[in-house]
């Protein structure tokens, strides 16, 4: 499962960054990384092009030593000691900030998770999601993008959309503002509960569905003609963003704390952000639509 | 001293905005606001006008109850229950973030705490410091600030410069970085190893020295010619005091899960950021040469 989930997650990164390369018209930096523990990873970023302010695609296989702390903090109940702390993750990992304010932002991320030898009940699984992240609300945009998903989710008996779609609204949750990051999507963790055949196939089809899942929304987007003012909003949100990353986000807290790629594991910043003292959105403004949803999630499908 | 702290920190709050209001060309936005649990503040930012991006000026008087929780994370090393979890806390706040890249962001802050009724042994402290955050190095300011600070701490017994200024060093460590957030300053906390006058003149001593610490370093920045690139570091730099105060700022890391007023813990945030994918400086340039005092902290006055 190790070298079907790497295979996977490098094969999803290269149809993801052909499609990005053709869409933006430029081609992205790559960096091939090694860390010192063990591991490396395989990081794609596009910057100047037309279409992405910025937007990263990483890849990376990792093992080593937990130490008892992180294990700890990785959950799963049991006390673990000795070869029980080694642990092996590979997975894909993608942020894609589009220039444009009326093209949402989008995150994806599938993962496959090891300890100790692998074979114990409890010490494997998978995780993952994806989520849309838009300055201005396109409600066909949302539901599109939750479709696809769900189509995803539907097709296996180990996924549950709206427990996933829950999930993710929860996980989300800018809680100092009260605010969820954007309009939700997936997001799933410890996976485990079939074989492990059955769990790669679903996390498979969701990384497969990706493109689908953005790209169209994207397209429509990507030229829509925006004002002074849409980009304000739309780097007021970056700022948001960034909040959400830094304080809350577990796999960047994880990553600060030890030793990771630092650029790698920020590559999810966007290039800008803004924090304006006390901005506040008009009384029915797109603005204030938006800001609706992210206070009090929709489920985009329930119509 | 409760009432003299608050006092004090009100008359600092005037003096400085009045000369950043006449420096800066444009009056402050001033914002009253309550705190549910206890207290309230002032909160005064300047925008828009000629010399800041954005700058704050915050003094607040809370009190209430601490969980038990928020009382251990104080430190003190006592257990404490019952009427030892009441707490009162003043103090003044301040983030200024000049448009010019050459003239550097400052940080002061100058608080004074009391949990119980605030009579027993380790019951009461002050604590503070200022910080100076430039793009571009010039040795003189860091001197002269550092000198001011120096100047004050020499003038009480309570104090010790060379003690706050490793403090300072030590506290303003972007970890993950490797880098500190700025040139150093002052950095104290649970100073009572005197009267209470004693520690309070000290104090004092800090706030009114701010404007003589800083405005010239200001005066002599402000208008500086600059080009594009020197913004682009400017905005890189600042979004490293994004990371620092998301991630690591004590102040801020408290007030985002202890329900404060969000809009005055995030004052301190610079309007606009900057994060691009694996920036680097140039071998012998001026962004390498201020990155080599953020890497290993200088005592300025050692000359």
């Amino acid at each position: 499962m190790r070298q079907k989930m790497a295979e996977m997650v490098h094969r999803i990164q290269d149809e993801i960054c052909q499609v990005l390369r053709e869409i933006d018209g430029v081609d992205y930096r790559q960096d091939e990384w090694t860390r010192e523990e063990g591991g490396g990873g395989r990081s794609r970023v596009f910057s100047d092009g037309k279409v992405f302010e910025k937007a990263g695609v990483n890849v990376s296989i990792v093992h080593g030593t937990l130490s008892p702390q992180a294990a700890k903090s990785m959950g799963g109940g049991h006390e673990l000691k000795g070869a029980d702390l080694d642990f092996f993750a590979t997975g894909i990992s993608l942020v894609l900030h589009p220039l444009n304010p009326m093209a949402p932002t989008v995150h994806a991320n599938y993962r496959y998770f090891e300890r100790g030898d692998g074979n114990k009940p409890g010490s494997w699984w998978f995780g993952g999601g994806a989520d849309l992240t838009p300055s201005y609300l396109f409600e066909e945009d949302a539901i599109h993008f939750h479709q696809i998903l769900k189509d995803s989710c539907d097709r296996h008996d180990v996924a549950d959309y709206d427990h996933f779609k829950q999930w993710c609204d929860d996980y989300f949750h800018i809680k100092h503002r009260g605010e969820r990051r954007g309009l939700g999507g997936l997001f799933f963790d410890d996976i485990n509960k079939a074989s492990r055949e059955d769990c790669f196939a679903f996390v498979t089809d969701c990384a497969e569905s990706f493109l689908e899942s953005y790209i169209p929304i994207l397209m429509r987007r990507k030229d829509l003609p925006y004002r002074e003012e849409h980009k304000q909003w739309q780097q007021i949100r970056r700022g948001r963003y960034v909040e959400f990353n830094l304080v809350y986000d577990r796999g960047t807290t994880f990553g600060l704390t030890t030793n990771g790629r630092i650029e790698s594991i920020l590559m999810s910043l966007p290039l800008t952000a803004r924090w304006e003292y006390c901005h506040e959105v008009e009384e029915g403004s797109e603005e204030a639509r938006l800001l609706q949803y992210l206070r009090k999630p929709k489920d985009w499908l329930d119509q």
